[in-house]
């Protein structure tokens, strides 16, 4: 493992700090006097890479000319690496350039963080394995928890890119069709078993128009983010069968807002958990493709101290996003620049280290108690969810920034 | 019912040419001089309204600049009825302007026809009554035929908006991982039964991102297209349970070349068939949604004349599409211009109404005898499968121009 290699940036120096020059993360922000545009963390500051380009300090034919990094994810994985370098070049504490960057630096405190891509479309996948146990468990009973194919292929859905949104967007608990199993007729209401999911979200960079091997599939992959996949179990509960998960998964998904690239996470790859099955050729591991990262999930009621729910890690994943790439391609599907993959819940076996509100109370039968003594089935208004991700390095972290989302009440209705 | 419109275009004039001037269907659509533009569709011919505006003949803020109808749906309903008003205006018997016009007229068997916008995301419905029973037969018997969801919520799935193609495009069978009830493991290998989907696609032109009420979904529609949704039944019925149907519909959608607008269709509006359990208020019928559109399958194996294997009508759909877009919309899902929804398979009752070979062949035991004496259970290598559709009116008729695609090999793998 590398260890913390140093900024000029004073700030990004540090231990715990999660955005060391090791990790170079991309989002887009915008400040009182300037509109949203590319930029780098790096320490407290922000570098504003729209700037650099236009003062020629870098050369990327335009590509940071939109408030989006999809057209420098078009570029392909052999710009992505030049840009790393030069970035890491130009921030090191042995640049000459530091006073001809100085301008272009902006405090993270005085920006405005916004959607660091545009979503080209939104797959939500079902990878962990705690987690299908356990809302197979709870929807279909302990002997039809894993269904047949889970062993064999990555299941996923399509879930809908227009609700994808950044981190501090607040989120309206949503209306529905709702149905409980004594309920002799469905109702239309706000939802009342609105739940998190704790993911991580891997943005495709490269397209392609045919099937991919699980290596060009990992590298076609650019980044990750930390993804909460907003979830109305009550909705879901009616409307799953037999196509899928629609309405529950529609109200919105929070992303954090800088995608950690792929190069920044190389050295904590880690390999999947062993097969209990073996996975057919097209599917099989070739190399480490998960990473050592850790995750949290913490809960904030109304104007009350954060109270931290769970911890787990990506370790938990039976998939690789690469693997789930592989596989969401196999039938010929096109994959394009700015496709988002969420891993599925990321739960570890023990209530503390559970991805959800549904696994965490059970269904809703064990109530989870906050450090201030209130207790939560499910998501009430006000509360504010937090999701965090830190690689830990020698001497460094690799931070994601914050995942976070406060529900709102729902909208009023007349009919 | 209104009458044919006569135009001076002579070829629109006859009481069965799909594209009179009571239809107007906009497409896009290049020549061997000319790069790919927004083109209407009238009698043989089609008016370059790019070339219409850049000659200042019609002035819609540089809306036809792209080769998209994207542009033009975004400015809103009061510009979708003035540019129609005036095509009809400039179109007519009566226009003193058809010496102006002649010149941006290219004639259809010219022009190569492209996809007529951009698909911002694609949902596919399951609307059809018989189609949901029959198949709910095959897959889960006869006593859960209709799941018990089914007569409340139209339910639906995000498809895959990256495989939407335009008629004419080739299909390559999609390899896939399959397992029949009676093998021990799956395997990964092409898919043995590919089938249709007749289907109709309704266009969202206005975006929203608040709950729509069934009126207002049904102001925000723009236009209709024929609908083919390629299916791998046997990809599908391995990888179907819990999330829903993914790489079983994702290696294309094919869609007609021209969108009929809701405006053409007006005088075919019908209602929805009588509800067996009232539908709760925020989805319930306002007036007649549906229209009365015959629809019709054909098939030709390679090199052979083609055989018609089934004849419907969308009536015999549940839900409009307004009411898809309603309930789609509920959650507070935002929706798109260019968001493209599939009403689902619509089949009638008898087995020379069913829009799909699944139906047809009721799951592969019953072949289906073409013209030539060949039987078909799924869809073989160089079938060209056809759909069509065509209401008609008091000596016109609307049609909606093919939608064709023909089946090629599955791509050779090394894995």
């Amino acid at each position: 493992m590398t260890k913390l290699t140093r900024s000029w940036v004073e700030s990004a120096n540090s231990a715990n700090h999660p955005f060391p020059l090791n990790n170079l993360p991309y989002g887009v922000f915008s400040t009182a006097k300037e509109d949203a545009r590319c930029g780098v963390a790096i320490g407290n500051e922000i570098l504003d890479v729209r700037a650099l380009e236009e003062a020629g300090i870098v050369s990327f034919g335009g590509a940071f000319a939109h408030p989006t990094w999809n057209d420098f994810m078009a570029l392909g994985s052999a710009e992505w690496s030049r840009l790393r370098q030069e970035l890491t070049a130009l921030l090191s504490e042995a640049s000459t350039q530091a006073n001809t960057l100085r301008p272009h630096l902006v405090s993270q405190k005085d920006a405005t963080l916004h959607m660091p891509f545009n979503v080209a479309e939104f797959t939500d996948f079902y990878a962990g394995r705690n987690h299908a146990v356990n809302v197979g468990t709870m929807f279909r009973g302990a002997e039809n928890a894993l269904p047949p194919n889970w062993l064999h292929i990555p299941i996923g859905y399509n879930g809908r890119a227009s609700s994808v949104v950044v981190s501090g967007t607040p989120v309206h608990r949503p209306w529905g069709q709702l149905k409980g199993p004594n309920d002799e007729t469905p109702r239309f209401a706000p939802c009342e078993r609105f739940d998190l999911e704790l993911e991580i979200g891997a943005i495709v960079g490269t397209p392609s128009n045919n099937p991919l091997s699980v290596d060009e599939a990992d590298a076609a992959i650019f980044g990750y983010v930390l993804l909460n996949d907003w979830s109305a179990r009550d909705i879901q509960a009616w409307e799953y069968q037999p196509l899928g998960p629609f309405q529950s998964k529609a109200t919105a998904t929070t992303i954090s807002p800088w995608i950690v690239t792929k190069a920044a996470l190389e050295h904590f790859r880690i390999d999947t958990p062993p097969r209990e099955v073996a996975l057919l050729d097209h599917l099989k591991d070739t190399g480490p493709m998960l990473y050592d990262i850790d995750l949290a999930v913490s809960l904030a009621p109304q104007g009350q101290k954060t109270s931290v729910l769970s911890h787990t890690n990506m370790r938990e994943l039976y998939y690789s996003a690469a693997q789930q790439l592989a596989h969401h391609s196999s039938s010929g599907c096109p994959m394009r620049t700015g496709d988002l993959l969420g891993s599925g819940t990321i739960s570890g076996s023990e209530k503390h280290e559970f991805g959800s509100l549904l696994e965490m109370s059970w269904g809703g039968k064990e109530p989870v108690t906050l450090d201030n003594g209130e207790t939560r089935t499910f998501l009430q208004d006000g509360d504010t969810l937090t999701l965090t991700g830190k690689a830990r390095g020698d001497g460094y972290t690799i931070g994601f920034g914050d995942c976070v989302g406060t529900i709102l009440p729902a909208h009023e209705r007349k009919d």
